[in-house]
């Protein structure tokens, strides 16, 4: 986000080899290959870089590569093309290995570094763990056991993806193991999310515009809300889900990072530790979250049947490997207020669910409304100033705000001012884990989360699944297809505000 | 502006017979018949309506209404429909009259009798004077004097076209002239920009819109610049042009006007007066013009040769009825400030000429920078926020900020929102006749200037005339085709800015 050097392939300082834990699992073939493969094109990868996919599966680099470049052609926004295939293809190494065999880790070190001097990638690594979380600590051991972290003049970087455990405790037990081994600064917590270009654009947008960055507080903006909805149910992820739901699986991370972003102060500077340090203090800032607040301000649902786009779906307690009386929550509508000076007044509203009427996730940016005198002496409604930051699918800006009907020589009708960029299906932005995965490579965590970020968003979240626990509630309650339950609507309708399907 | 009921062809109090004294000329065939065939279309027109065009020359009233259907055809932005044609073919009445007979009103006054009793027109009147300024008072006292102002039970309005007078003297005595006939409130001072939609629409942006009406004051904008320029020379109207020059053929009326709608204070009603009142108030908070502040801030000049659209053109002094020496300016910039609370050290930048490189209507409101800090503080160039207002030939509104540059991961662009009304040409927004005759028929008179504005607008436009007069300036001083004179770019770059050719 602040360097500005275009990167050229093959400086030294980027030159590594990353091995992925995990090589043979779904999120290295759906999203980190075809990550990489369209740096390639961006000219984003740099020459001297091996990755090492290690899987426990007996294969030959062969049948790895073909089936990468499988994979390639199916989830990239570029088709492969051959020739760039081929520099990829000789990248690309499989190494069978069980992360489990603590014993086989120095074999791994001995193989990475006899790559190193093939291919001069100069000591310097990425660990990627593509894996379940209960490996985490596992790795990272044999990592350090081995003495692959720290190699002379050479940097390692450990990459994690979510959950960072699975509330504040482990939480912090996952980070205390991380810490022994490798620097908070050589860890980078992967939220999928920043990666996305409208999330990076929230701030480029407040920070770079008068417009914005004059009217960002409480004294314009009536409300803020933020909506990160799926038609999805769990599909073959219940197990997963049923430790998780709606709070662990997107409230405490993604919603968190987005609500930081829209509501910090601007940051001293661009680093990534000013930056961290403003989404700290939004966090930081959110009110008290007691039980007797919760009970106004938050709604949880769980999915029943329901129709989604004219096809029949099951409930979300009739899903594979999620029991019959669950009380997960695959809903969470939550107000929120930020008090501190920019923001009192002025309510935070989230939502996020499985199995909605619509898949999208956007900011609405809803301005207070004008007194209702000159043209809205006479109308019935005002409708209000909206800007929307739309970041899937769609990927824009819109303004809504009102004009003079020019066909009827009277009144005003509402209208907006869109800004798209064009889909990222049809290609042309980079998708969350290109970006990532290069900034991964330049040492800019910005991007990432910090552990004091990830630990103050567990302490808002933590009361708010300690409360569900003890909270009665009647689930499925709401119809999938639908927008949640109708108790999330009546969460705005008594501040006299609804929510924005734009 | 503020009547919303929608009007029903036929209605008593719309009931009138519109006189067109000039009824043979060019703005009567190019503007007038058009924009009743519009509002015919359009269900503007009443059903007892009727209009008399006046003209010396023998014609039969099938002729003249032949001759209009084929300039409806040519000029209007809806071809002849017969069956709608039909309709108002049968509204036309042509009256041959020479209107410098003062004896002839008498028989007019029958002739409008007897088509009220036949057409149901209830003695309404609509005066239309489309002819040479120098006739105004003319035709006024053969009304008066056949006593066909004051009908009992009815209303009679008075509509002028610029110029009204030369300066403050003549524009007084003229006045003066007028209301000895018809009341202030009858009397119709037709500034055909004030037709314009996008001019009606700048209240309606600045007071429907939070956000535009929270940054709407020198705190957040930097400057503001209107913009009205010509591709088009003096053609065959060399006459007219050498008595008006730029400054009474453009800044005294369509300029001021725009300027007062821009910068006014919000009315505290809708109404006319209130209107008004606010406009007026811009014209007499402009900063003293005295002859030592013009010296600095203004700039004259005059076209010569030059190539228009890749066609050789004649310098204005070359233009048929101008004379070899002739001083006249066909450009004028002008730097002024508006000493009020609201815009005091917001310079507003006008500039206006013919035979420039582009032909446009429109106002660029440009936003204060932000501190060169953060996304600028490497950048050489912060591109600011600009609100464009386009009047014509585009018809539209778009914003200019800054985003995320998606294509190389780094770095800012400057890109647009637009919202873009159909194009005028293309038949979708109303023209400005239409608004104002129908505004004429509903007796409203906010979209026309009130004798006060005229007044003031003169005070600001003789000072600056006076200042021309006698200022040694060397024309020809811009060659056609040219953005005019190099002290107009001058005259921006000595306070750090620039004019905006969006």
């Amino acid at each position: 986000m602040i360097v500005n050097n275009n990167m050229i392939g093959g400086e030294n300082n980027l030159s590594a080899i990353m091995v992925i834990f995990g090589g043979t699992g779904d999120l290295t073939h759906r999203k980190l290959m075809p990550a990489l493969y369209n740096m390639l094109l961006d000219g984003l990868l740099p020459e001297k870089f091996r990755v090492v996919s290690i899987g426990r599966r007996d294969k030959t680099e062969e049948e790895y590569r073909n089936e990468v470049r499988t994979s390639i052609d199916k989830h990239s926004r570029n088709k492969v093309d051959p020739d760039k295939w081929a520099i990829l293809n000789d990248m690309i190494k499989y190494y069978r290995f069980d992360f489990r065999d603590l014993e086989g880790y120095s074999l791994l070190k001995d193989y990475l570094y006899q790559l190193d001097k093939a291919a001069g990638t100069m000591g310097n690594r990425i660990y990627y763990l593509a894996v379940a979380p209960e490996y985490f600590e596992t790795i990272v051991q044999g990592l350090y056991k081995s003495k692959m972290t720290k190699i002379e003049g050479a940097w390692s970087r450990l990459v994690i993806e979510k959950p960072f455990g699975k509330d504040l405790i482990t939480a912090r037990q996952l980070n205390q193991k991380l810490l022994e081994v490798f620097d908070e600064s050589n860890i980078y917590r992967i939220d999928h999310y920043l990666g996305k270009e409208m999330i990076q654009n929230i701030m480029v947008l407040r920070f770079g515009n008068l417009i914005f960055e004059s009217l960002w507080n409480n004294k314009f903006i009536d409300n803020i809300q933020i909506s990160l909805t799926e038609k999805l149910g769990v599909g073959s992820r219940g197990g997963y889900y049923e430790n998780s739901g709606a709070m662990r699986d997107m409230v405490q991370n993604h919603i968190m990072q987005i609500l930081s972003l829209v509501a910090m102060e601007p940051p001293i500077k661009l680093d990534t530790d000013s930056i961290r340090t403003e989404k700290l203090k939004v966090i930081e800032a959110i009110e008290e979250i007691s039980p007797e607040f919760l009970r106004d301000n938050i709604v949880f649902g769980q999915y029943g049947r329901g129709i989604i786009d004219g096809v029949p779906v099951q409930g979300y307690r009739e899903e594979e490997n999620v029991p019959k009386d669950s009380m997960t929550e695959t809903f969470v509508a939550l107000k929120l207020h930020i008090n501190n000076f920019r923001w009192a007044g002025t309510p935070f509203y989230i939502r996020t669910g499985k199995r909605l009427g619509t898949y999208g996730a956007e900011i609405v940016i809803q301005f207070k409304a004008l007194p209702n005198i000159l043209y809205f002496k006479d109308s019935n409604i005002q409708e209000p100033n909206l800007l929307v930051i739309r970041i899937q699918p769609n990927v824009g800006v819109f303004f809504q705000f009102n004009t003079k009907d020019f066909s009827t020589h009277h009144d005003l009708v509402t209208t907006k001012m869109d800004f798209s960029y064009a889909s990222p299906i049809q290609g042309n932005t980079p998708e969350a884990y290109e970006r990532l995965i290069y900034d991964i490579l330049r040492g800019d965590s910005t991007l990432f989360s910090r552990w004091d970020e990830v630990e103050a968003a567990w302490t808002v979240a933590d009361k708010i699944i300690g409360y569900r626990k003890q909270s009665k509630l009647k689930f499925p309650n709401y119809d999938a297809g639908s927008m949640g339950p109708i108790r999330a609507f009546e969460l705005l309708a008594k501040d006299g505000r609804r929510w924005w399907n734009i």
